[in-house]
């Protein structure tokens, strides 16, 4: 795939302008890929039979496209191949809790990314699809494991969402009525955090002994993920 | 609301059947109960000038609706109101490493439900709603801080979809590929699991001294969330 150069900055469309004034929007990409690199699942929407359908997906990202997969017998990635879909990857940091339940709301982090995905058809493409793809959730695991065969690609949808269209926003820190007249009712406000770690790895049952976790997946236990 | 008794399991429709193998699906009740009630945010699509959009947002639940709510000005609350909607709740417990990258996975639990939303008109029901909207992400906060004014609920939309047509699919466990000609491969595969939980409240820095975090809050901290 080759492109014209790349902008750092992502201009505003009408469905990606921020409407409401709570959050910060961004446009910058590095704030899209900072979403993007924390997390390893989004929510794909696509229509399906005239109505929505949000699924959970894992993601992986170069510097042009989002990758998503799935079987070919997906409903959710076998839609029009001329429709737009919505990916949205989202990192909830944690409750903010204020003086008022109208003020009430989350800190997070959430970029939705609107396209039209193309679906990658040649071997090569899609493996390189997929070796993002995999690299992105679990960085070792491409050169660790065994690599797709021609049959489990020719099972397998890749499609790349051009990394064009995004609504970025992000929303941190105490709550907003400090300086409301709610602030003389002398209730507690703030915010809870909410943070989530990999575990130690658990090994397959099945697995014969004396065979031991590798380094990358031993190194993360403990790290925080989003 | 008056309903007729509600069944304990979910009748599959068409797009509620599972089609894929590796997961499982439930159509129990008690299943899609134990995901909702484990998360506090959703992700909602809906369709928006012809395109799916996918926006997270905090919801609540009682026996027969999930509620959404948000400000008037919002789009996603904004869409035609005979329109379906989905509403996907997720839950990320972990990688699932196998020995091949074909069988790599997430171990999870996703709940989505498909209906046309109701839109809550009057200010008892509003109020009812974002009640069940606050308890279910901070419970005891409803009686702690200020409730809704009446021009607060003015500028609230507040939706009701039925908890009828929902499709439920739980991920747990080992990867699928154990007794695979892969296991031959002397290659490590298992879980790595991931796992969130609320932090230490943090006060709002406007906030005076001597106001401490309530107990319901401060009783959070350090517990799983998910």
């Amino acid at each position: 795939m080759t492109h014209t150069e790349l902008s750092r900055t992502l201009a505003p469309t009408e469905r990606t302008r921020l409407r409401r004034m709570k959050e910060k929007a961004s446009f910058e990409r590095s704030d899209l890929e900072a979403i993007l690199d924390a997390g390893f699942v989004c929510h794909l929407g696509v229509m399906v039979d005239g109505a929505p359908m949000v699924v959970p997906t894992v993601y992986g990202r170069d510097e042009r496209y989002l990758y998503v997969h799935g079987s070919v017998a997906s409903r959710s990635l076998a839609a029009d191949p001329d429709a737009t879909i919505c990916v949205t990857v989202t990192h909830i940091d944690g409750l903010v809790l204020a003086r008022s339940v109208f003020e009430h709301g989350v800190n997070y982090r959430c970029a939705m990314i609107y396209g039209i995905p193309r679906r990658l058809t040649d071997d090569a493409e899609k493996t390189e699809g997929l070796r993002i793809l995999t690299e992105h959730s679990t960085p070792g695991q491409w050169d660790y494991a065994r690599r797709p065969s021609r049959k489990e690609l020719a099972a397998t949808t890749v499609l790349a969402l051009p990394l064009d269209e995004a609504s970025v926003k992000i929303r941190t820190g105490a709550p907003d009525d400090g300086d409301s007249p709610d602030a003389e009712l002398g209730l507690w406000a703030g915010t809870l955090p909410l943070t989530s770690r990999w575990g130690a790895p658990t090994a397959d049952p099945a697995l014969p002994s004396g065979i031991t976790a590798p380094a990358h997946v031993v190194a993360r236990a403990g790290t925080r993920q989003g």
